[in-house]
């Protein structure tokens, strides 16, 4: 199934929300949009890996990107099939390589007893020597890019509650994806780019959540050398980022924003005066979004 | 180490926050604020369990508290003992009960690969047949806490990038606790209920991040009838919150709120038309917390 570029937000999909009446600040009963959250189990060939919390639109994206990022599908691997079961709530990611990552997990969580500590070193370990390309990042295209994603029709204008994570090229958006967890919608890209052949290079990433290390680490792996965010950083998040060359920009808002690493590939072709504040109805999305 | 309450943030903690250099919109050379970002290693006994990204602020607090919302140490367990090293970034909680979870780990993680599914099916577990103690929610508390919990200074407002929870009785804060894991603020309260004996059934828990289905988890586990937030609801947290009899209040801004779960505890003693709308300057405090 391919649709057409750019893949937008279905916030009128009636499995993503649902209505559920309450009362407001007066005592009058209220019915409002409230996004769902389903588990979504992951397994890589015969291994289950983890249960995620997800709104559940492509879990087959979601499965292969969260095991791409951990390192445990390799980017020249074959993937033979991604099986997904809604009523199990099961994705399977198999591969033609006999994956060793049983083995691993066994291993591990006989020291560790659990794969979330492990699985964080195996992504640290993937990053080292790690540089990520030159790329120039205009900023009339992050001015244009922060405009078009504040105005595109989204699960989170519809009913709050939820991130967004878009993968973009030049002052273009490609792919946005949201989930209740941040990182899903990051993996939901990394599974598409992998699926439709999409080198990093020439990308530009952009969350709505902050610049955790996790975001980074994500980031680097995909091979893409700018991540842009609203909000704002965490230390380690910049130092990974200095350390494997990517561009961070946050804290954009109107025409503000902050770059505390890769700095060198920033052109300044926009006069950040002629860009304006950002409106109050923009100031409130950002608000509603945690 | 008893600190008098309420317990608050320590936005000067030079430990927390770095200054870090870089550029603006202009090209102007900026330094702004970034809070921490840590491995912290948690330990039940002999027994490594999970390594959390924590802001790195009381992590006995944070390791005791996780292991007691995963149902790992029991209400009713003695803790005699609990080493924080911070060179190593390892929390050993000790308890006078041999657990056993070492072998639940063992043997479920032959079957699932990682405890997070596990752990949470545990968390699911602990909830059948609770139902939360009644009590009443004055709408006045609810404005007055907002108010105070906006107006408090804290990491937030100095560095952003970071999420608060914040443990209140009637209309007071208690302890609130900040970090960039926001289930970690959370776990910290629990930590310091359970080492101060203090029960749940007269405190209501704000939170600065989504009603999620974990979230409310949380908050039932701890005992604590009422859970409200600036941010929105998600699907299974509104049906998990009235399963177990929780009142749920989102969207809370300026004098707006909706209450999806729990109306029956409401008593709305306080005029909205005279609580006003929130200032700019919290709308844009909101906007850069994701």
């Amino acid at each position: 199934m391919i649709k057409p570029l750019p893949l937008l937000p279905d916030p009128g999909a009636p499995r993503l929300t649902r209505r559920i009446g309450g009362t407001d600040q007066t005592g009058a009963a209220t019915e409002i949009a409230v996004v769902e959250e389903r588990p979504l189990t992951i397994y890589l060939n015969a291994q289950e890996i983890v249960t995620a919390m997800t709104i559940g639109d492509y879990p087959e994206y979601l499965a292969l990107g969260f095991l791409l990022n951990q390192g445990m599908v390799r980017r020249d691997d074959v993937i033979t099939a991604i099986d997904y079961d809604e009523e199990l709530e099961v994705a399977v990611v198999r591969t033609e390589r006999r994956t060793s990552y049983e083995e691993k997990v066994k291993k591990k969580t006989r020291t560790s007893g659990c794969a979330v500590g492990t699985v964080f070193g195996d992504m640290m370990e993937g990053l080292e020597g790690l540089q990520l390309p030159g790329a120039e990042l205009r900023t009339s295209w992050l001015y244009a890019l922060a405009r078009a994603i504040n105005t595109t029709p989204s699960l989170y204008l519809e009913a709050g509650a939820i991130h967004g994570t878009v993968l973009c090229r030049r002052d273009e958006i490609m792919v946005y994806m949201e989930d209740v967890g941040r990182h899903n919608a990051v993996d939901k890209i990394a599974g598409w780019m992998f699926q439709h052949g999409e080198d990093g290079a020439d990308k530009i990433l952009y969350t709505t959540g902050r610049l955790t290390s996790e975001m980074v680490i994500k980031t680097a792996q995909m091979g893409i050398p700018v991540l842009a965010s609203r909000s704002g950083f965490t230390a380690w998040g910049v130092e990974i980022a200095r350390q494997v060359g990517l561009t961070l920009v946050g804290r954009m808002r109107g025409q503000r924003f902050v770059c505390l690493s890769g700095e060198e590939r920033l052109i300044r072709d926009a006069d950040p005066a002629q860009v304006g504040e950002e409106s109050a109805r923009h100031r409130r999305k950002g608000a509603q979004d945690d």
